[in-house]
């Protein structure tokens, strides 16, 4: 057996409680009150990547949160590998559904509960340690790496792209590995070979200077949120479709083999609608879940608030309305045009009784489909073959990773995406966890990524 | 002139500081941590009855907040009127809007700022310092009066009617006096002789069992806030009209006489316009302002939540959605038949893969409007007259007072609401305020109002 393997098993648990550490850290990158804590962990993550002996380490500040920066370049003649993540969390709340407190991390039942446990940093953490067997039982690594674990994906990664073009070149790379999504099930490793793109905005509607009566002046005033509900309630139709003009111009039709490949996945409906807990799974009539979430692009409301929201029964006419609306973009729709087409959409539908802002709040991520034949991509499967003792299967996800068009935009390198996270580990949710049997084995597959990288030949 | 009158002119400045005391305690019936100040505030008006001398003054405690009762019954062979108000306010939120604490009772242009200064603390003062000039005065009132002032009446006085029907005896009256409305405008004092009646609801849509990440389900899973967005859309149609099958059903027509004279009422649909800082005004298609007010019910969005509200972006899928709905209810609609079929309609057109849950959170409020030629309510017009040096209105208003239904049903009493209020004085809005103008117009045509029913000979 590899000593780097021997390494890993030898250390599986000291490794949760090293992992745990980088938990507590609340790095909420879009809380402006949690900007300490992202330094915390940004620190957190040059430290590791010292003590395993990585170099060049460093925290870059950026015009928001930092980028941080290693690489070890000591394998003349192989290739190198970019390793991308995140140290950013999304925002814990509501935080009463949680069993465990979201920045004290708990195992149960061989899962560790923390925000940030799958999503990303428990995967990050998992690149981290491989590297270490590597470097610690042989001093050496078998390719080329660079790292860079950023701190602005959860929002959207708005100075990432800036950041990678300033230093093109001190990011050269072969390949990008990303490990930042899930398999499609437990025992069922995958390899991720496509991405939906992302555009997310805020709607204010404000009808008058503020709050009102509703006895004094109701039925005679606007209601923002009434005119607010109108507009939602008209972006999609009752099959699912979005009410755009324009909106899927753009989106390119399923070829019949892919669809049969998609029908033929090991992925069950009703186990996912069970883990969620949903009465129905529904969405665009004419297509199956799987093509839905992958393949589909996709409205939804995130956020709604007008007037009164506490318990009881406040009698107030609201001043003011507001929801978060985003889009999951798929090949070929181009973020900027589906943004214009948008705010155009509702602020023509929008009633003319109020005034709409229409403010685009986050980076925007641009959707993503490799092939899977690609050299790299194969020595991945051969990885995760020896790391799971199962042979992965090539999904997509719903999810978007903006920071992956960009490397294929501004590095000309293809991205190698394998998640060890699981569908029902409530990434962005309460109670977000993490197997710790996906992680072992994510930590060996790692360990032999490297070695199948070097022993692969790039044509 | 009547050394009472005289009392209330030397008192102007003394009476501010006095009506200050009682707006700073925060007595905001909803919010069950505001149970103490509650208490505290119906302990500050007993203490108020008690030192003007008002007799069998008692805080009675109900299932709910406590009622303050008083009377003063040593006018053999005169009327008997029952004063009725209310010590408890509205929420103060939202509080970033208010320019000085809604506890923090400011003077700014004469007029004061609290919550509660006008709806309805103040004018319980204004009843309360008419009868002591009287009582300090002369030793007695021209008439007998009882007080009740509650603790409920803005979440819909839930314990009002069983505690008046336990006590019809000892609350029997010849008429009903309330101040807890406003006159059309500043110099045009009034007499509201109609209220809208109110029910009012909690939604609560649930989708899945919890938050969800937007990328991984976005698509394949229903979105609460969606569904309700489309429920909601559904309540009125482009002409303001409520979709709600049969609501319309028992809706008084405005006879042409009722609608000449509202067309000839010194209002300003501009003026209110610019006041409350709306676009337009906007309402039922075919009513003016003043009728879709008044005469018109209405169905009202008071509060709107799902997901993330904080700043920035969160890629949740929510699961679950809330919104508060309200309407007002004009004669001769019954509150219990338009529950009913408000609550069958959104359960109907709720879809069906989504759970709705349907709440009543508020006590109901009966429709009322009385005849303007009652000989008290001519008595009041001329105390309003001398008050105010002009002669009032007869108006209606679109607010509710639950209780004014249950002095009708219970009491056979007329009710005379004589309300020193303005439309823009942000009752249950930030800035609430008070005209002082108003506050010592009013405490004269009180002081002027015993003398005036005392002197009346009901028929």
């Amino acid at each position: 057996m590899h000593p780097a393997i021997t390494y890993i098993q030898a250390h599986r648990h000291a490794f949760v409680e090293e992992l745990k550490a980088f938990l507590r850290i609340p790095s909420v990158s879009t809380k402006s009150e949690h900007r300490g804590d992202i330094q915390q962990a940004a620190q957190w993550v040059a430290d590791a990547m010292r003590a395993i002996g990585l170099e060049h380490v460093q925290v870059v500040p950026t015009a928001g949160h930092p980028v941080v920066y290693a690489d070890w370049l000591h394998a003349p003649g192989q290739p190198t590998a970019l390793i991308y993540g995140h140290y950013d969390v999304q925002p814990p709340e509501p935080l009463d559904l949680w069993i465990s407190g979201p920045f004290d991390p708990t195992v149960r039942n061989g899962e560790l509960y923390a925000r940030g446990a799958v999503d990303d940093k428990g995967q990050v953490f998992m690149h981290l340690k491989a590297l270490e067997a590597h470097l610690k039982t042989q001093g050496a690594l078998p390719i080329n790496v660079r790292l860079l674990i950023e701190g602005e994906e959860e929002i959207g990664s708005p100075n990432l792209d800036g950041w990678i073009l300033r230093n093109r070149d001190r990011l050269k790379a072969d390949m990008v590995v990303i490990s930042d999504t899930a398999m499609l099930a437990k025992g069922v490793p995958g390899i991720t070979h496509g991405l939906r793109g992302l555009i997310y905005f805020q709607l204010d509607v404000e009808g008058t200077r503020s709050d009102l009566h509703s006895g004094s002046f109701g039925g005679a005033v606007v209601n923002p949120a009434f005119a607010l509900a109108q507009v939602l309630a008209q972006l999609k139709d009752r099959n699912g479709r979005i009410g755009i003009p324009g909106f899927y111009d753009d989106v390119r039709k399923l070829p019949a083999g892919e669809r049969r490949a998609l029908a033929g996945l090991p992925f069950s409906e009703k186990k996912l609608q069970r883990e969620i807990g949903a009465p129905a799974l529904v969405g665009e009539k004419g297509f199956s879940t799987l093509e839905r979430l992958w393949t589909r692009p996709t409205l939804e409301i995130n956020g709604l608030y007008s007037g009164f929201i506490g318990k009881g029964a406040k009698t107030v006419l609201p001043g003011r309305a507001m929801a978060k609306v985003s889009m999951r973009l798929v090949p070929n729709q181009n973020p900027a045009r589906i943004a214009r087409l948008f705010t155009q959409h509702v602020k023509r539908i929008c009633p003319r009784t109020v005034r709409m802002k229409v403010t685009e709040i986050s980076g925007r991520g641009t959707p993503w489909l490799a092939p899977t034949d690609h050299p790299a991509m194969q020595a991945m499967a051969r990885a995760i073959q020896q790391g799971f003792g199962k042979k992965p299967v090539f999904t997509r996800t719903g999810g978007t990773i903006p920071a992956v068009a960009t490397f294929t935009r501004l590095l000309k390198a293809p991205s190698l995406l394998m998640g060890i996270g699981l569908p029902d580990e409530n990434a962005h949710a309460p109670n977000e966890k993490l197997d710790l049997d996906n992680l072992h084995h994510g930590m060996l597959s790692a360990v032999h990524l490297w070695n199948e990288l070097a022993e692969m030949r790039l044509k």
